[in-house]
This record gives structure tokens, C-alpha cells and sequence, in this order.
């Protein structure tokens, strides 16, 4: 039994951390290609083992995973051609979302993480959680905080791991920072030796529909997951957990946190 | 690695089953109370339990659960006042089948199963189901079944198990059906020493919205689960897989099946 | 002129028992294959006249019926390939409710009773009145009773209308019941010289979609209406006036319910 | 039992006539107050007895009224602060028509004809049938007529029934044409004496939002209705059945119609 | 810089004004043909350009231009099969008005005039407003006019441009008042020589789907434009700008407008 | 006139030139605060501007824009709490875009390019083509092309404009790319003087709602504009209006375009 699972206690459990002001954190992946080497399931895997990482660190719960996520597009995550890749509409992920929030706010959740581990859902994501909001209306004392679990990698973390330049998240689909984190998770469902040797994908700076299925790599990797280690997966999630502790704890005002005078986020470099 | 899981295999296996013509499996459940002794996400872990079983006597892939389901009510599921139970509009839960059904169509499937774990969904999972035939289009090839897993328990069995008469579907909840096949599955999900001592639940043959919350027992079990076992669950869970096997093997004709002249379905009793 | 019905008032009389606290009864019925012996508005046509008797026992008013319902599943009614079922798809119906109880709340009306006189409107009406009561807000004193009028018949007029066991509602579609109803209600519409010989269709426990057909009796009858008898209607429509009367005075707290201090609903034996 | 209600008929007598090309006539009312004198509803009872008229004269089938129409707007109908209007909002009432004829397409209706009766439906009901039309396709063959009643009537019949001038068919609402048609219809639905004696109601050229109720009449009544009668409604009625049929047979191509050579549809004089 | 405009103001300069108590005008156009003599966006171009003038009349403030309306239909606007007709859902125009009228209540707007260039708009903006204003709720101090421009023009004028009687507004379409209206705020977007020489359309009193386009001329004119020119223009603007800033003084209470005792709006003649 | 504006040309004009291979260029803008230097209608003018000049490269024809776009978040547009920005739902964007290209799609445009002025817009514009190309089906032979403006600006050139290193376009809102593209294309807009002094705004890698306005700036300017120049407004629009000309040019095989035989789009640095 894993106790920071909401799917794994009991209501009344569930209500008596909700009471004493737990929060509660939900991981939104997809069910989307990822390369030869690593499975359909990665967004959504990666996203729950986080949340769980975090929730342990300030003693949230984790809500069950949304598992399908919103159409996947050919830069950033190969697009909606390849076999596998089962996505939803974008109002279906927004009203999933809008429900969700609607919901934990009835339970007397205050402080809810939506944790986005898969690029395309984010402007959904945020959708429902404006839709939510407006419903639930203003001094209802909800605050929801969106993250991309990515963006909390540090600047020197990628540059040690990137030491010929980071290429930038979109291109990172099925590559090294999702192999890696992976490997650190789940290694049993990493397939190393299946990483396609081929080179980065080169996309122009605009989309075509129907997608032009000649720009993607035919392996749905967009570049080199050839560097990828358990070791870094540890760097990069430990990274991304004591980013989202830490912002959970300056935002929500837990204790742990020494609240400075000056207002000092963790800024974006 | 589970290699049943779908989201647990590359895309490229995906594809590989889908082209030899695999089933594919969609559990449908719920977060919902399910009482002291019950975790909330029985309602997906137990579809998802099923679905993987049945996968693996015909050889199918079971897709990532629908884990937030339809607004549970006091008659079935205890209602919407309880802390923790985390629902769907009907729109979505059907917009989300919808397009599931319509990406599964997409990726050559022919043969789903979506297995239903959580009473209130059927209907909406219904009308999802409609939708995405309707924009597949007649001619397509496509075929979707759609199970209720309790359906499947034989009347031999419930009449072993509930000497005393089976007390109906709907009162099951959080009762003996779901709290033994818990045992069979996740024993250590299952708290027996939670399980509250008070009698079934009486309801009128009518619903009243707002729900008339001093109808239910405020712990959320409709009638008493005491009697659970993990030997019951193993009966039942073997009714269910058996039936949903066979099922899939007669409706879509796979090797195995012997084929009898004359329509005999598995019929109700 | 009949003043039950609310579409044969003025807006001036029927304000007048709105403020006198009628209570307002809105039949949803369907338009539906019912076999070679009973109108295609047989859904609309019984809850309607079931409506005006409950609303003649407790001084209430009917509201126009809504005539379209929900998509006709095989085990049920039929299913869709019957030429004359006109459903509507789900979202249509469950936002026709919403306009409904709404409108309703508005003219002052605290007291609704939705009779849903088709099987497969159920789970959309439900979603229609949850929708408008989250609409409507908390405290409005707004009460909504959902009844499914074949639900009120007592055990004891089924085994005295079957004696060789009741089939179940499901497969009752255009049988005893319905077909002797009608003779009690409009026996000029039913055509007792056309009902067909063929013994109960047989189901299994799941649906396929697209529909079987093959399992669906040609004619629509799901088992034999051959022993219906307008006896049986006045006895069955006895019950569920009596019962949804009794019901709406309990619940409403209207004159004429003696009232009990234990909570003693009228239970599902 | 009326035989040209497709609610009285069965299925096999409904798919005879469709078979054999049969008009169907759906008519679209409203419940909506309409002053002391006339029932809440008279703009769906004027619609039905209208479209079994005009199906009687052209072998035609009526479908159930849809019974809730559009928001009532002050101009035209008196607005929606009346006790008694049960109205819908816009997206209902176009979901609704668009399952009608999605449905009667499929029943293999080619030849439909929707009879408004209510002023403030036209747009939505048009939409409806808009949406229907592009999921049928093109080269489907259907053929759908929309007709407000009212526009049948001849200058010469509205000459003489108004020797003041006619008011235009905004202010009618619950006015001469109306009572006079439920005076031919339905006389016992009229009370007389209750006719109000206020003269017109005088309206700017737009809308305010909300309404300005003090614009309207408290009765409801928008222009008098004093000079109705029986024979007037006679004459009404029949400038609109037989506008209806002849419009049927030239449309459609019916038996009865004398086709001339070049384009001379019934013109706005 | 157009100071009446809010696309050429600043933030800063447009709260100050809403904060003084500005009404804002939204104009509502289309894209449509009109004709070979006038542009595409004459709905839009003439929407606005109203708005602006009756903006410096009564120190208001003009919002971009909605320049995609309902779908235009044969009898008002030629209908859908003229390329360069670009229509939207009725539920996306009545989206968009909802959407705009809750941030203008946002910003603290209370005084918001709709000003509708197009026909086929007028039932989609009501309802985009009345779903605004259910969202606002009771009591937001929020005020609402939808005025139809062409419905201020005034009997005399129209005598004196039409000495053969006004066709009606329906039949106007691309004819001699949208044309003069043309020459009088853009000349150089009419093309004199290109009107087309044929009489006007004739229609019958009902539509028909798919459109008869055989109904419509090929022109895309619905009535002679001959006689236009930009002196009847300035007499039919100036109409409509002082109708409509009349309005916008009495119903908003602005200065200028001198309040009568007794109610008498501008009336339909 | 301005011949390449859909809506200062005739349906005829348009439809000789779609019908000649003419590309069409769809603006999608917002209505949202810019500082107190430029206009609320900033995205909107330039993304038609931008559309204006690359129509003219290519013998387009540009839309009328859609003014009003998806809420502003903080970190990208300030966010929703300043007055005038007047956003809309992401379904009502995402309608609009569907039903424009369905439209032009029926026109016979078969080259579409959507050119995003507003950072917000990207992922709803993109579900709307998607819901569009899915309605309109495989095969069709429509082709439409997404590009966010600011992407096409060169390497070279930010390294020049920003020689202390370019913040991200995030941060550009309000700042040194759209002043000096409004100083270029509208100058009379631009108040120099007005442009506030404080540095850049710090924000989280993350997002909380309600929004924390405290993050943003009282101004609503992200970063300084106060190196605004006409002339960088020139170098940055001439870079944008090639690199959209290239694309349309290499993507849609148009004449000018060198077609070179190994794929080198232009790519991402």
C-alpha cells in the first residue's frame, strides 16, 4: 500500500488529511508514442512518480492520474500519425480538468498541484482550471497551481548534462531528459538498446495540417536519447521535486518554508 | 514490466498486436468512496485488474483506466456529499470515451471491450460509444463491447456466496462482491477490521436531488460487507474473467471459441 | 378542458397554484418502436396520463411532455435500427431537463416530480436535474423527485400479473405492462389482434455496438404481451399513482401524509 | 385514435407510410404565457392541429410537438418575467431539431416540413436544421421545408379581419390571429371574458437586457384581442392549411400540384 | 488616431473612460457577399462606422468589430453557397457575444450597446446575451441594448427614398440602403458601374434545405441598387446615429436626453 | 481600397482570385492591455499588418481578423485582471477557427495560413484547425499553415536588438519587438512618452490561480521598451513578413520559390 495514493486509502483517511490542510497533487499525462526504447504510458508515469516524490516531501496526496492527454503535435511530440497515440479534444481535457477542480474544491481541498507531464496539455489544462475557477467563484479561498515539471530542471543541471547546449523541451520528446528520468523511475521499461541512432529532428518554425509526417523521425524520437542515465534521471527529478516542494511550500505557506520579506520567486533565467 | 499494459509497452509492440488483430480492453472506473475498508479507487483498480486477466486469456492489451467516473448516487454509490468521491459530468465522461473510441479506430483496432467498474458510467460510457460510432462511420469494421464486469458473476455463484438471497447490484457497493474481489487482488488495500457492522441500507424506489443524505449510512457501505473473503473473490473474479473471455471470443470470433450453429449467448437468468 | 394539464391554463391560473405550493409533474417519454400493437408514443403517452392521475390525487399540475428520449439500446427497447424511434442524443435531453428545472425554479415552483416513463431516459434526466440544481445553488428550497413510474408496482400485483415469474423491466418492453396500461389508458390505440406470437428474446449481458440486430425479436417485442388485459392496467396504474402520490406527500410534506417519526421510506423489497 | 399522429400509430404503420413517401410534419411550439384568455400552450396546440390539417390534405404523417420553444422576448412574446413561460435556451432547442431530422433521415423521411408556432424558435430551429443538414451530407436527398405559420395568411384575409391595419405578427402575441385560430381549434380552451382591455403595447426599435418589464402589458397581451372569433379563425386557418399544402405539393413534387413552367412560388406581396 | 476607438486607446486611457461611465458599442458585422458593387465586409464596415458616430455623440467608446456572423440565409442575405460568405455556428456567435459582454462587466462597464450589421445575427447576439447576463447574475448594475441599425431609420425617410414603397428590410439586402450607407462612409469601396440591372428577388413565405439557390439571383442582389447614392446615405445615417444616440440617452439616463414624464419610446410604426 | 483586404473587395473579386490559387492569410489577434504606450487592438493591428505585407508578396488575400483571443496569462500578456483586455473561452476561439476554415475550405481555398499575433491563441487556433481538417475530411486537399509572427524574427537580428541578450518572447509583451513593429507600422499609435520605466518582470516557472497579480507589473509592460526604434520595428517586420513569405511560398509550391532537393525547412537555431 502506498499511502500518498489517493486510490489507495480510504475516504475517511482521505478527509482527515484533507482536513488538516494536506495538498493535494494531480498528475496529467498521456498515453502517447515514445520512441522504440520507452512506453506509451511515459507522460503519465513520469508525472504520478513526481508527484509522488513531492507529495511525500510536504505531505500531500496524489490524486489517480488523467492518462490521455491532449493531440499531440509533430514538434513536440511526433504528432497524431503514429500508432498508439491516443489523445482526446481539447474541450474533453479542459471539461476533465474543470470536473477535477470542481470537485477537490467541494472536499475542502485549498491547495491543488496540477502536474502537467506532457507539453501539449498545458493550454487545456489551464482552460479548466480557469473554467473551474470562474464556477467556484472568487473568495472561495481554492488556489491551484499549474506546473510543467520540466521547467523546475536548473539551469546547471542541464548544462552538465547538455555540455553541447541544451536543445530546448520540445525537441527533449523521447529523449534524454524524459530516457533518464524514466531509467531512475521505471528501468524495467526502458529498452536501451532500442534507442534509434538517428540525429535531432529539424522542424520550421511553423505547424502544417495536415502534419507533414516527412519531418518527424519515423521513430517518434525527436533527438538522441543515446546519453540518457539512471543518474541523470536522479539529477533532473531531484531537480524537479524540491522545485515543486519548494514552490509548494512559498505559494501555499507551509511550514518549512523561511517566508522572506522581499518577494523573491524562483525566476525563469 | 507488465506487457499486458499498454502503457507499459512501446508503440511499436502496440502496433505490432494491432496488426495481428489484439483486443484491446478500456477499464472504466471511478474515485469513489467505498467506505472505511475500501480504497477510493476501487471502482479502476478492480476494472483494471479484470481487464488485465481477460487480456490475457485472449491475448489482448488493456489501455490505461478511466479512473474519475460519473456522479455517484445515494441509491448505488452513496452520493455526492461524501469527501473523496471525485466525478465527471456526464459530458465529459462521454466525450472521453468518444474520442478514446475514435483514437483507438484511428490506430486500426476492430475489436474493443470497455469494461465498466463503476455503475453510474454505463450510460454516459453508452452514449460515448454512439458518438464515436457515428463519426467513425457505418463500414468501418469496427466493434465495441461494452461490459458491466458484475454482469458476468454466475447466479450459481451469488447463490453460494449470498445464502441468504443477493440484495442486487446496487447495494453491492463497497459490500461483499467488491470488497472480496479487493481481497483477491489488493489484500493489502483492504482494511477487514474497518468494515462498519450496520445492516443494508433502505431506500425508496425514487431519487431526490439534493440528495436526502440521512437515507445513506454515513459510512458510505450500502450493505454489510462481513462476509467477504478472498475465496469469494476468487469465484467471482473467475465468473467475471471467464465470462468476458468467452464473450469476446464468441462476439468477435477468435480461435478458441467453438462456434455453435444455432445463437446462443451467455443470456440472463 | 383539462385543468391538470399546465398547457391548458393561463399563465395567471397556473401562477396561482404555483403559489399555492402545487406541486408541478413533468412526464418524459419517448417516441419508440413498441412492437405491431402499441403507438409509437406509447413512453410519452403513459407517463403523461400517469401524471394527470398523481396530480389529480395531490392538486398538482402537469407540464407538456417531453416527447424525444434517449437512444433505444437492443436490450431494452429494441434499439435504433427500428424505423420510427426518433431519440435524441444524450446531451440534448439532459440539457432539455436543465431548461426545464430551471424555468420551473423561476416561476416559484419548490415542489417537480420528473416522471420518466422510458427506461433508457434514466441516467440523461439525472444528469439534467444535477446540472440544474448546481446551476440553481444551494438553499434555493428548489426539491426535485426523479421517479421511473414502472418502479411503483408492488410485489404483489407482478406475482399476481406473472405468475410464472416477472421477466424484469428491461425485457418488459411493449409487454404486459406497458400493453395493459395503454388498454387501461387508451384502448383505442393498441391493437391487440397484432401482437406477435414469438416467446421472450433472449440477451446476453453486454451490448455490441454497432447493435446486433439479430438478437432483437423483428417485431420489437421483447417478451409477450399476449396476457395483457385492461384489469392488469387499472391494477398496475393503481400502484404507481398510489405509489408516486404517496411519494410526493411524504417527501413534500403535503396534507394527507400521516407522517412517522422513524424514517420509513417505501423500500425496494 | 387520430391516424395521422405518428404518437397513435406503430412503427409498421409508420414505416408503410414512409415507405410510400409521406410528408412528415413536426411542429415546433412553446409554453409561454399568452394573457388572461389563452392556455400556456397555445403556441404548440396551434402548431399540431395546423400540421394535422396540412398532413391531412397531402397524405402526411405528424410528429410529437416539441412542446418547449426559445426564450420569450418582450416585443414578441411578452418576455420571460412571466410566471409560466418554460423556455429553453437556444442550444437545446437546435439540439433538439438537429436529432429530428437526423432521425427522420434515418427512418428514410425525405420530405419534411417543421411548422413553427412560436415566434422567437425561427432561428434556432433554422440552426438545427443546419447542423442536421451538414452531418446528413449532400446527395442524401433529404429535403426539409421551415414554415412559420402565420406567414400564410393572405393580405386579403388580414385585410379584412383587421380594417385598421394589421399590426404586424411581432404584436399578435396572444392577440386576434391567435385567439381566433384557438376559438377554431379549441374553443374551450378560450375564456373570452378574460380578454384584457388595454389597448397595444408600444415598443422602441430595440432590446434592453435586462428587459425592461414596465413595457409590457402585466397581462401578457400584446396588441387586443378583443375582435376575435371563431370564423375569423376559420378564414386563418385556412389561408394557412391551404398555404402549407400547396407549398407541400410544389416542393415536393406531391400528386395534386399543377406545375407551371416558369418559377412562381407563393411571394411576399 | 481614432480616439473613439478602443483598438487606438491605451489601457490606461479606456479604464479612465469606463471609470467616467462611457457606454461601449460593439459592432456585430459579417463576412458575406454583397453583390458585385459592394465589399465583403459591408455588414462589419457599416456596424462600425455607425457605432463611431454615435460614439463622439454621446462620448462613448467603439470595441473591435465582430466581422464573422450566423450563417446568411437565401431571403435576407443570398445564403451560403456565394463564395466569400464566411459564416460561423450559431453557437459560436452567441459564444462570442458572451463572452464579451462578461468582460465588459468585468472592466466595469454598465452601459454596453450591440449594434447588429447583419440580418441573420440578431437571435445569436440575444442569446449570447442572455447566457451573459444569467452568468452575471441579478443586480450587477449591468445594462444591455441590442439595436438592429436599419430599424432607425425613419418612415419619412423611407418614403422619401423608396416614392414606390419600401420592399422591406429582408430584401434590402445589398440594395439601396446598404448601398448609400457604402457611398456615404466608404466611396471608394463602391463600384457604381458593377450594380446589377435586374428586379428584385421573389421568395416565397417559407425556406427550403438545402438552399434553392435558383430562388436567388446569381448577383447576389436581392434588390435594385440603382437609385442609391451618397446623399440618401447621409439621410438614412443620420437617422440611424440620432435613433440610435437618442436611445442610448433615455434608456442609459445620459445628460442631454430630456426625461419625459410619461413613457414614450421611439415606436415601431 | 485596399485590394488585398477580403473586406474591401466584391464576393466576385475574391472568388476569381481563390479560384486562381490565391493564398489567404486569417489574423488571429486579441483585445488586451499593452502599457500605457500602445493600443489595446496591438495583436490584432499587427498580425494583419504582418498578414497585409505577406499577401502582397504573394498574391494573398488577408480575413478580416478575429479581434478577441484566449485570456492573458500573466506571464505571457500581464494576465486577466487588467481592465480592456477582453478575452474569450477557449472553445469560442476554437469554434471560430473551426467554422473559418470549414468556410473557406467550402470557398474552394485550399492555402490557408493563420498568422497568431497573440502568444495565448497558439493552442486553441491549433485544436480549431484540428477540428476543422477533421470535419472536413482526409483528401480534401486543404492545407493550412499556423504561424506565431514573432518566430520568423531572425537570430541575427534579436542578437542585434538586444545586445544584452534577448528575454524570451514571453517577457516581449508590450516591449522592445511589438513597440517598434507598432512605431513601423503605426506610429500615430505609439506614445513614446508614456512608456513606463521599471525593469523586467521575475516570475516563477509556474502558475497560480487566482492569479498572483502582485508578479505583474502595474504597468502590464513585461520588459522595457524604451529601446524602441521605427528602425528595429523595419528590420523586425521585414525578417517576419520574408520568413512567412518563404514558408508559403516553400510550403504550398508556389512560383519564386527555388524548390531545392534535400528537405532544409527553415529551422529552429
Amino acid at each position: 500500500m502506498n499511502s500518498v495514493r489517493m486510490d489507495n486509502i480510504s475516504w475517511l483517511e482521505y478527509e482527515q488529511r484533507v482536513k488538516a490542510g494536506s495538498v493535494v497533487f494531480l498528475p496529467c499525462g498521456a498515453t502517447e508514442q515514445h520512441g522504440p526504447h520507452l512506453p506509451l504510458g511515459t507522460d503519465a508515469l513520469l508525472a504520478s512518480a513526481i508527484c509522488e516524490d513531492a507529495a511525500r516531501e510536504v505531505g500531500g496526496v496524489v490524486a489517480p492520474a488523467i492518462s490521455y492527454g491532449y493531440k499531440s503535435q509533430p514538434r513536440s511530440g511526433g504528432g497524431q500519425h503514429f500508432c498508439g497515440t491516443t489523445s482526446v479534444d481539447g474541450a474533453t481535457l479542459s471539461g476533465m480538468i474543470r470536473d477535477a477542480v470542481r470537485e477537490f474544491h467541494r472536499h475542502g481541498v485549498r491547495r491543488l498541484v496540477i502536474v502537467v507531464g506532457h507539453f501539449e496539455n498545458q493550454w487545456f489544462v489551464t482552460e479548466g482550471i480557469e473554467l473551474a475557477m470562474r464556477d467556484i467563484g472568487d473568495n472561495s479561498g481554492m488556489e491551484v497551481m499549474r506546473v510543467e515539471h520540466w521547467e523546475f530542471c536548473r539551469k546547471e543541471t542541464l548544462d552538465a548534462i547538455f555540455p553541447d547546449g541544451f536543445p530546448g523541451i520540445a525537441l527533449e520528446h523521447a529523449a534524454v531528459i524524459e530516457t533518464s528520468m524514466m531509467l531512475h523511475y521505471h528501468p524495467q521499461l526502458v529498452s536501451l538498446e532500442s534507442i534509434p541512432e538517428h540525429g535531432p529532428a529539424k522542424f520550421p518554425t511553423y505547424d502544417m495540417y495536415p502534419a507533414r509526417t516527412a519531418w518527424v523521425p519515423s521513430s517518434g524520437v525527436l533527438s538522441s536519447a543515446k546519453d540518457s542515465s539512471s543518474e541523470k534521471g536522479r539529477l533532473l527529478v531531484t531537480d524537479v521535486v524540491d522545485g515543486i516542494a519548494t514552490a509548494v511550500r512559498q505559494e501555499f505557506g507551509l511550514p518549512g518554508h523561511v517566508h522572506v520579506t522581499s518577494l523573491q520567486p524562483q525566476v525563469v533565467d
